[in-house]
Order: structure tokens, then C-alpha cells, then sequence
């Protein structure tokens, strides 16, 4: 693979984030150096592969700053100082505080130009790290009145040699964004996971799929995740000052479920809730509707691959596959999701050599 | 496959659930018979495959009620009336108010035994309906004073027929379970999701899979949930009340973000977050770790196919399998769940058969 990336790119910060951008510049063959705060952990991303440790005399074109969010304004104004012909960018989540407060400052804000991939996991650091963690995100990039288009297009090459899409979005655009689709919800998946915390253990035990989707990332860094929401906290707010009016709402109808209006009440919020999920973009970034379809297997490695052999040799590609199964049970549901247009022949096709198929709209 | 459930099966109401599971008993060749209010509904779950219609001289051992919520008792009442031999169960999310309302009534409570099948689709209907919905999830089942044991062995004997899990527990603990793992995320699932009716397109566009993952279940019936809510309002309404003072504390958090206390209050809720989340039981139902791996394959189905063949061959069993790609990307995103005792030889195994395989804890 050739990088549209040229020169060499120096990775400030080798957390999941440095170390994954480390990797996947490395797997395009760009030049990468790599400095961390912390020897062990720039001792650990150099073993993984992310890069070379940084010398004196390197000179890079592009300096990639990923420290945690409350070091980036610092981090990056040093960066600028130290390599003059460079041009800075960083990955923080929160994007207007790094740039007021570099121009506050005085540095040269006319080499800076902010970024952020929105690729993170649950976990953190070098071990974490994925050369694929970009691949397919949205990586916005944040032009400000003194940068230019060129730098723009520089940082639209890192984001697709990472594989990522760049998206540009002036920063507090940016940031009104990341509240609502990145921030509450973080914040709202821990204040309902934490219910759990003294709940019985036969509540827990009937945990299923929605309980798991909608508190998965209450499993984030509280470390971090306090330095992102301090950095937007003004944003966040008045998101989840509306959900409070709300939340009222839904208590007071609770109190007499059967007075009038609580029907009402209770079924607008869920209306809400029909038409706020509608808008978000399907997994493809676009509102294509795939066909769903379950097949039936023997619970066993080999039942699948002869399932995928034998959809591949009906020439259908497959959009997305997830397989389950459970403890006692000798089944495995395979789930798959292929082009509507392929699907009732699929089917057909299946069943004729005997698979079993579920299959609806 | 031979059925532990015998003699003839009434399944009163033909949407998601009763559907579901006549063509589930249906597959493990019980006679099952199937009634309706909507001649429309009871004909298309008929010609799906899941019993056959009601007539007037069948003599059921067991009926199971599978109407909304808001008519569950009325109708089961009709049944204990209808069939003075059978034993009747229904499967509505709620119980101790059916029972009681059922016990005021006069009823012949010791024919009834409630359930509660711990599954569903944010889609309804006959349509929706598939005989592998119970498999491996809980099926409770909740004895009272004046029901036998010897009853909730037939019960289990259906959920087992049905592949799923049962789980005896009183109707007034299921219902203070389910507020706290179903009812109050499927609200907050809906209160986050109608903070997006307004958002931009430019930040909708931004949504990963946390947002998607938090907000999934908000695209639920609104007309079945208001019903669910109404009956458990006064469970659900202590989990919620809980939740607006953590809230609440956030705000206040947010309001002045470096004040004194308020990056403690943002930790100890993401901390809380944290425990909370730890206590919902693996996929599997325990407790057990999987490795994961993630390996980069070409985006046709020919190379799963073949990766997975391979991996029978290294006589390795996969537990889990996840595969995402992107639009623009050529490489597809392959991520596996195997025995943690498995992994790091797959690991090696795999990158020696050529296979680019990224690991991590």
C-alpha cells in the first residue's frame, strides 16, 4: 500500500490512540517516530511496531500530538516551538479549548490544525492499540480562520492512509456535535449502569441484549472521560438539562400511570425515541437496508465454514455476519446481513441444500 | 428432536412471542393450536407454520396466553373459564399484577403460573416471529402460593423445548428485576435517542457505535411500552428517581467544572459506571473471559470462508465472531472469540498460514 502521506510523521503520546496511528502509518510505510512521557510505555509501542523512538535530528513534516486532553494545548505548543517547519495536529476529543487557548498563548497557531478520529475503545493504552482502529470512522479535521487548505488536505491523507473518512467541521461545531453524540451518551450509559451496582444478583442474571448494548461503555476510563467532559462540560450541559425535563415528565407520569395525560406522556417520550434513533446513519454510513437472515448451525467451527463456502459459491457477498450461540444449547445461530436484493434467492438457495434458515423482513 | 412438552398446545395471540413459539414447538413436533382476536393476524401466523387454527373440540393440556399486556388478565381468565382442564401460563413482562388482579377476580389461580420469556425484537408481529427467539435466554417462571411444582416442571419443560433457559422467581422479584435490567433502559435508551429529533445532520453523521449501541432499543413499539410501564410504573419509578439524583449531580458538575468536588462527583459516576457494568454476566451467562483477535482479511466472502476453514483445521472452536467493513475500505474486519487458552497458539498458527492477525487482551 502507498501512503498519500509524505515525510516523515512524528506520534506524540503512544496510547491507543499514538500507538494505532503508529501502526497503521507504519503498515503504509510511512516514517514514523515516536515519543511518550513515559519510557515503558514508549518502550512497549516501539516493540509492537508502531515506529521508531525519536532522535534529535529527525525533522518531521507532521507532528500528530495524542496525550490526554488536559496536556494537549501544552503539548502541542511545545511541538510548534520545537519543530518550526512542521505542521501540528492533535487527536483530543474536545476541539475549540486547545485552539483558544493556544492562541491565547501566542504560539504560531498558523502551523496548528486540529483533529479528531472518532475511533476509541473500551480499553486504553499501547496494548490496546489497532492498526484497523480508523478504518471506516469519521476523522474530523477543524479548520480555523489561520490555517489553510493545503494543511487540510495534509491531514485528509493521514486520516485515509489510517483508512478512516475525513469529515471537516469548524471546532465548536465540532465540539455542539461530540455532546450529543458522543458525550451524553457516555455520561448516560454510566448513570444507568451504575443502577446496577446494588442490584441482586437474580436481576443481573436476567441481563440481555439491551441491557448489555445500552451500558457497554459505562466500561470507558473514568480518568479520561473526566478530562473530556471538564473540556465540553458547557456543551453537555444544556443536552442533558433537556433530558432532565424530560426524565421529569416520565417520573410524573410514573407517580399515576393512569391519570390523564400519562399515557400520553410516556408514549411521546417513546415516539421521541422512534423518530431520534431513525436518524442516525445505518452501519455504512448510509440508510441502505440490508436483508436479514438466520441460519441454524451444529455448534461447531467447522458448520460455519461450510456455510460461508457455500454462500460464497452462490456468489452472494455478505454485509455483515454475527454468530451466537449459548452454553447448553448443541445450536449456533448465525445472523447474516446481505443486499435486499439477494435475499429471498439466498434463502431458497440455502434451504434447497438443506440448511435451516429463518428469515424476515 | 423430541419434545418434553405433551399433549396439545393452546397459543392464545399470534404476534412476536406467541408466534415465536409455535413455531418453535411446532419444530419439535408438538401439536400446537393457535387463536386470535384478528382473523387477519391468526391466518398469516397459520401460514407460517406455527400450529394450526382452533376448533372447538380441541382439548388442550396447556395454554399459553400471549396477548398485550394491558389484556392478559381478562384473557387468561377466558381460558381457566374455556379449558377447566388445562394449565395456563402467559408471558407477559410483568406479574404480580396479573396474579393479583386474577386472584381478586375469583379466578381458579391454581390452573394459572406466569411466565416471562426474556426475549424480544424491536420488531412485532407474526412477520417478526422466529423459532429461535428463546434460544438461550431466560424463561422465568413464577410460582405463587396456590400453584404446584409439578406445574412449573411443565412450564420448564416448554422453555426447554424452546431452547431457552428457565429461572424460577417470585412474580413481585421478577418484576423488581425486570425494572432494573429491562424497563428503565429501555426509558433512558429512549430519553437519550430524543436528544437526536434536533440535532444537525453534521453531528448524527458523526455517530460510532457507542451511540448506536446506546440507543438501539429506543426504536421499540411505543403502544407495547407504554402498556409494559403502566403496569410496572411503581418498580421502574425508584430506579429512576435514583438516576435523576445522580444526574442531577452531574449538572452541577457540569455548571462549574473545576470547582472543588466536581471532577470527584464526574469520577465517582463513570467509577460507578464501571461496577455496574462488571456485574452483568458474560454472553455465555458466566463469568468466563474470552481473547479476543482481530484478523484483516480481503472484503469477499471466499476469505471468511476460508479463515474459518482454517481454523477447523487448528481444531480451535470459535465462541464469538464479529465482521465489520466499510464502504470504501477493500479489507474487511474480522474479530473472533476463542478460549483464552487457544489464542496465542491460533494467534501464531494464523500469521504462519500468512493471515494478518492483530491481538490484544
Amino acid at each position: 500500500m502507498s501512503a498519500r502521506t509524505t515525510g516523515q510523521v512524528r506520534v506524540v503520546g503512544s496510547g491507543l490512540l499514538g500507538t494505532s496511528i503508529g501502526l497503521g502509518l507504519r503498515a503504509a510505510d510511512v516514517d514514523v517516530v515516536l515519543d511518550d512521557a513515559s519510557p515503558s510505555t514508549l518502550a512497549l509501542a516501539v516493540d509492537y511496531g508502531a515506529g521508531r523512538r525519536a532522535l534529535p535530528d529527525d525533522a518531521p513534516a507532521l507532528v500528530v500530538v495524542a496525550v490526554p486532553p488536559d496536556r494537549t494545548a501544552e503539548v502541542v505548543a511545545a511541538e510548534l516551538a520545537r519543530n518550526p517547519d512542521a505542521l501540528v495536529t492533535d487527536v483530543a476529543s474536545v476541539k475549540a479549548g486547545p485552539l483558544a487557548e493556544l492562541a491565547a498563548a501566542g504560539a504560531p497557531v498558523e502551523r496548528y490544525l486540529g483533529s479528531h478520529p472518532m475511533a476509541g475503545r473500551e480499553r486504553s493504552g499501547p496494548i490496546a492499540a489497532r492498526a484497523d482502529l480508523f478504518l471506516g470512522r469519521p476523522w474530523v479535521i477543524t479548520p480555523h480562520g489561520r490555517s489553510t487548505d493545503e494543511q487540510a488536505a495534509r491531514l485528509e491523507a493521514l486520516a485515509l492512509d489510517l483508512g478512516a473518512t475525513p469529515v471537516r467541521l469548524p471546532a465548536d461545531r465540532h465540539d455542539d456535535a461530540v455532546a450529543v453524540v458522543s458525550h451524553a451518551p457516555q455520561l448516560v450509559a454510566s448513570l444507568l449502569a451504575a443502577r446496577l451496582v446494588d442490584a441482586p444478583a437474580h436481576a443481573t442474571d436476567l441481563a440481555g441484549q439491551g441491557l448489555r448494548d445500552t451500558t457497554r461503555i459505562a466500561a470507558s476510563d473514568p480518568a479520561l472521560w473526566v478530562q473530556i467532559l471538564t473540556a465540553n462540560a458547557e456543551r453537555i450541559a444544556p443536552v442533558l438539562e433537556d433530558l432532565r425535563d424530560d426524565l421529569d415528565a416520565v417520573l410524573t407520569a410514573l407517580e399515576a400511570p393512569s391519570a390523564p395525560g400519562a399515557p400520553r406522556a410516556l408514549a411521546d417520550l417513546l415516539a421521541a425515541g422512534n423518530a431520534g434513533v431513525a436518524r442516525i446513519p445505518g452501519k455504512h454510513g448510509t440508510d441502505l437496508k440490508l436483508a436479514s437472515l438466520t441460519v441454524l448451525i451444529d455448534d461447531t467451527p467447522g458448520q460455519l465454514a461450510r456455510l460461508l463456502t457455500e454462500i460464497g459459491e452462490l456468489g452472494v457477498n455478505l454485509e455483515d455476519l454475527r454468530l451466537e450461540h449459548s452454553p447448553g444449547a448443541p445450536l449456533g445461530v448465525v445472523e447474516l446481513q446481505v443486499a435486499p436484493e439477494a435475499a429471498s434467492e439466498l434463502v431458497a438457495d440455502l434451504k434447497q441444500r438443506g440448511w435451516r434458515v429463518a428469515e424476515w423482513a
